[in-house]
């Protein structure tokens, strides 16, 4: 269908896409950079999913049952702007709008989702928006399934390009949409045949449909510029017995001289090939303006979700006060009152009994005090279920014949559980955990990543944390790894070194509401370095004083998890030979970072030489051993300098020099 | 078809399986670890793939035109090493089996490529085999496009199991396949339904034959354990137009009592199991002993392709000496003589016009000089060929109807691109590099770490390296990029200032041969800091003395990229007020800590305030800034402490405070 027909056979429809086509143009010609093909290709699409199908309310965007909007094709984010501020958004006054891509601004070249309540998640690096899209449709079929229909009832659509298509985490999203029979996800695939190189055709051949078909996909079609037929297609699509996939046909950059290339992907910035293209849509307004007529039918729209937002609430405050109660505390993200004891609990009986466990171990001890006092917890591993301990008793299984199951078998797709995890804590009222090994945080680097910048608690169970795993070998030791997460903005990666520092880290991990957590943890079997009890958690300090030097005080010795150990035995031979020494703990150097320069002087004086000892890279380490002013950098490192090797454990760490002994002969040198 | 059945129908083969088997067996049960069930499932499959098809000579393992064999499903290593000592590759005798997953050995947890000839390459990291397998088959049809089907003719055989298929690097490889019609590519897909987890159905359901067929695979099936049905398949597959999938009907841990069960998938160690096991494949052995004839036969098949390995002998001979000297050279990774000469006019040239350019446009001016005296250079770009800088003139675009192309459009898959090149590093004959935007170096983190970790010399040309490339904003701005790159062991992780160091950093990484190069480029221009030219490498010491301090040397200001810029600029100013200040480069901290200590004190000495700056996080720096013994400490960073925002780029600097401003103020304060 061309321009003109489309304007001449839906003329109301046409204003109303034509006004995001406008606002798109203007924003990125006032910014002089952004994305201009996709939304004016997609402004059709958009258009008749929030008039016909969209449940929202733009006076509440943040409504818990509101339909998710995801636009992961993120680059086109004036496609999520220009609805925002049509649909009467509060946030989102004209002023954002020419303010695109300006500091300060809600408006940023790729979508947010901290920036604006009415902005569903961040999306920019392809693929995310649909694999998080999977993750929120998880969450809707589980918190359904415990919350009655009433309460949760609702669709996740997502607009995803060639680009989202292409990566590889779309498969793992695609996969276990299908596997799980999400039929509440809708995904719209902007079929327009361009990419930033050129055509698609130049890079990719695959059937689209079949493979989504083969992953157990409901397929659809059509043409993305027809409201009547994209109308239809979304209708058949939420009927769905299965996730549904739309294939829309469309032009990138549709009825600019740019149309239909890859020069459309980019900003449209000539002032001709504005003019000329509003003048082809029969726009004559001003830039930045919208007729009032059309503005008005758009917060129509805006205000469709009012009532349906309004029986909700009232179908919410007709809950029981319990039950409206634990709704508000699991939304809001708050841990529940019982955690604080239940994490005592754990830790008082582990001094008793001081068990002699790997951490991966002591995790699943925590989990098992936690999961059933917090039924927001959902689980699960990315088939590596029983090395990451992550399964405790009674969670059952999440899958189509029991939606309301707590643990999901990710299967081999560590990215794609990572980027589930963002959409489940996106959706809000679940808190979810996954698990891999440690080393494999590289396949879901990218999603690991978007938690921190979302502000997303996410927790990240990684085990085999080292060398210490042994035979496998390097490609599964982790030994750059944990510079990587904690150069990471927003984590707090903590590595525990027995039960105790576990449940502590646990608890903090759970009390998060904003940063995701990393806890790296052992395969092998540690002893317990903490001896006596407090209420207090320690490792919430980052790092603590474990063990006091004997007398004068000539070296400390810091560690991190199963090194702790390392670190109590070398001690222990210098304390024989009269060499003052204190170990310090240091689960979690954020934390220990964000305490007062008091407290980090108390627990890392100067006036002793400092040993560090990690079976990892020394990056990262160097903060705490010269980083303080005034020392005079007599300090050691004991850990990594290259990739592991396979063998034995033990014969491992005898190799690399991560032992007692190497700590004692490194610090006698340094003593001089 | 049952176990016995198979036994009295082709005794000669089932033998021959059962001696891989057996090994297995002994192995995992001698390390007590290991992975037993995949080489149980898959022997009879590379049985038939070594007697009857796979081109080889054991006592040549690397001879460049042998048929290729990858086990993406690593964790199965014992095949590999089963198949080597089989079939007599001297550095496998049966010490080596006994010695599996020791310290030493060459028989580790996954195969390692780098600790023996007959190992292609290292797996374990699930998908990378099958990813690299396309790297390797893009390879051989570039070289037997150069060199014609008489020098470079051959095979790519692939064991992938359902974890590679589950991973989503393999959608990209497989699109990638099918778009370049790999028809010398095989992947035998192993069957068997079981994952860790359980079975396979618990988290995939995916029709992976419709899947492989929807991105243009030729797909084929068979019985993985009836030799007739799997020598007809793998016929057929090589006559196939495009690349071959066979599913293979497997049995994991075939014949013990944990066949077909997510226990068959680690290490059977039950005496009691494997005693039952081999009487029931009729093998009466001992442990690690293979009776003679067996051995005999899998001997013959090892010779199999002397002949064909001699023939090639001859027709490599029968070229030109310059042809020959050619090939040679390439496939020895050795450098052309002409690459000192080019560097140096590029870098000539630089020094007398002074461009102000981006330094991802200064890395394409060097390879507009390179590319031309390199034809083993073969260069793309994950679908950002115009922003990365990656395509010079007259490359052409490798295609199925351009196999000579230089040039590979890799569509938008970081990953597939990224394990693309390890595949093509690892053939030989080829030099690749491959372009995506800086911070999208997290979707390609595990074949980045395979590179590293193989000794593949890689390139990877990543700009838009810091909040420079402005407005695309936080998700496309670099933050702990570098510290993640630079943490990584045996990689070499170049940010160069201006034209001459981008010159001097690809000399670098183009002269490798066990060590991959990162370039972190710049999206925004930059202002030549090399006034005058010497034909000396200063960026191969890492670090130098771009500006000697005026008088008295009160300041060192050290930094890299395009910060070395602000470090200049604020040097002028301190001058200015008489405060001697020395601008060190540091385009390379992994080269500048391989310098001798005296070097690293005549440019950092003690006795001044040094400050870095850099557009990145801290991790890192802190080595340089207060790693030197006996130093006092008076440092300061100028850099990012969180993630970046949406604004033009010259704001960003203004806001986060990386200013020469900012850098002069931090320097009087640490003056007091």
């Amino acid at each position: 269908m061309d321009i003109q027909s489309l304007r001449e056979q839906h003329p109301d429809h046409w204003k109303k896409a034509c006004a995001i086509r406008a606002l798109t143009l203007d924003a990125v010609a006032a910014a002089n950079s952004g994305h201009s093909g996709m939304p004016m290709g997609m402004a059709d699409v958009a258009t008749v999913l929030y008039e016909k199908h969209m449940v929202f309310d733009a006076q509440s965007p943040d409504w818990p049952n509101r339909d998710r909007f995801v636009l992961s094709a993120g680059h086109g984010s004036m496609l999520v702007y220009a609805l925002l501020h049509l649909t009467g958004d509060p946030e989102f006054p004209i002023e954002q709008i020419r303010n695109f891509r300006q500091w300060g601004s809600k408006t940023a070249g790729h979508p947010e989702n901290f920036l604006a309540k009415g902005i569903e998640t961040t999306t920019g690096p392809l693929g995310q928006g649909l694999a998080m899209s999977v993750g929120l449709a998880m969450a809707e079929e589980s918190l359904r399934a415990r919350w009655g229909a009433k309460i949760i009832d609702h669709y996740t659509y997502c607009i995803a390009g060639d680009g989202c298509l292409m990566e590889g985490v779309s498969q793992e999203a695609i996969g276990l949409a299908g596997r799980h029979e999400l039929s509440h996800l809708i995904v719209m695939w902007d079929n327009n045949g361009i990419t930033i190189d050129g055509k698609v055709s130049l890079s990719d051949r695959t059937d689209q449909k079949a493979r989504f078909a083969a992953a157990g996909w409901d397929v659809f079609e059509c043409d993305g510029h027809d409201p009547a037929d994209i109308d239809r297609a979304l209708t058949e699509a939420k009927a769905s017995k299965g996730p549904a996939f739309i294939a829309c046909t469309t032009h990138i950059a549709l009825g600019s001289s740019a149309q239909d290339t890859s020069k459309g992907h980019g900003a449209l910035t000539d002032a001709k090939l504005i003019a000329d293209t509003k003048a082809a849509y029969g726009w004559t307004s001003a830039a930045f303006e919208i007729p009032a007529d059309v503005k008005k039918a758009w917060e129509a729209i805006g205000s469709r979700g009012a009532e349906a937002r309004k029986a909700w609430d009232e179908r919410l405050a007709a809950l029981s006060d319990a039950k409206r109660a634990l709704f508000q505390q699991q939304f809001s993200c708050e841990p529940p009152k019982k955690l604080a004891s239940a994490i005592r609990a754990v830790k008082k009986d582990a001094v008793e009994k001081m068990p002699k466990v790997a951490t991966r171990r002591s995790s699943e001890m925590v989990l098992e005090a936690v999961n059933p006092i917090m039924p927001e917890t959902i689980g699960g591993s990315a088939d590596l279920t029983g090395s990451n301990n992550t399964k405790t008793a009674d969670l059952g299984v999440f899958d189509p014949i029991n939606r309301k199951g707590r643990y999901v078998y990710y299967g081999i797709r560590e990215h794609g559980m990572a980027a589930a995890m963002n959409g489940m804590a996106l959706h809000g009222g679940l808190r979810p955990y996954g698990g891999t090994f440690m080393c494999f945080a590289d396949y879901c680097r990218p999603a690991i990543r978007l938690s921190a910048l979302m502000h997303m608690p996410v927790v990240y169970v990684f085990t085999h944390d080292s060398i210490g795993l042994g035979e496998d070998g390097p490609t599964h030791q982790p030994v750059e790894h944990l510079a990587m997460l904690r150069a990471t903005p927003n984590m707090m990666v903590f590595r525990p070194a027995d039960l105790v520092e576990t449940a502590e880290a646990w608890e903090i991990a759970l009390g998060a509401k904003a940063t995701p957590s990393v806890l790296a943890l052992s395969r092998q079997n540690l002893p317990a370095v903490r001896k006596s009890h407090t209420n207090k958690n320690l490792v919430a300090q980052g790092g603590y004083i474990l063990e006091e030097a004997t007398g004068k005080r000539q070296v400390i010795l810091i560690a991190s998890g199963s090194e702790v150990e390392v670190a109590l035995k070398a001690r222990e031979a210098l304390e024989a030979d009269g060499i003052g020494t204190r170990v310090v703990s240091m689960p979690c150097m954020e934390l220990f970072a964000q305490q007062d320069e008091a407290y980090r002087r108390k627990v890392l004086p100067a006036g002793a030489v400092r040993i560090a000892i990690e079976a990892g890279v020394r990056m990262g380490w160097d903060r705490w051993l010269l980083g303080e002013r005034g020392r005079e950098g007599k300090d050691g490192f004991i850990g990594m300098t290259g990739f592991g090797a396979s063998a034995p454990a033990e014969r491992l760490f005898q190799e690399f020099g991560i032992t007692p002994e190497a700590t004692v002969a490194k610090a006698r040198a340094l003593l001089g």
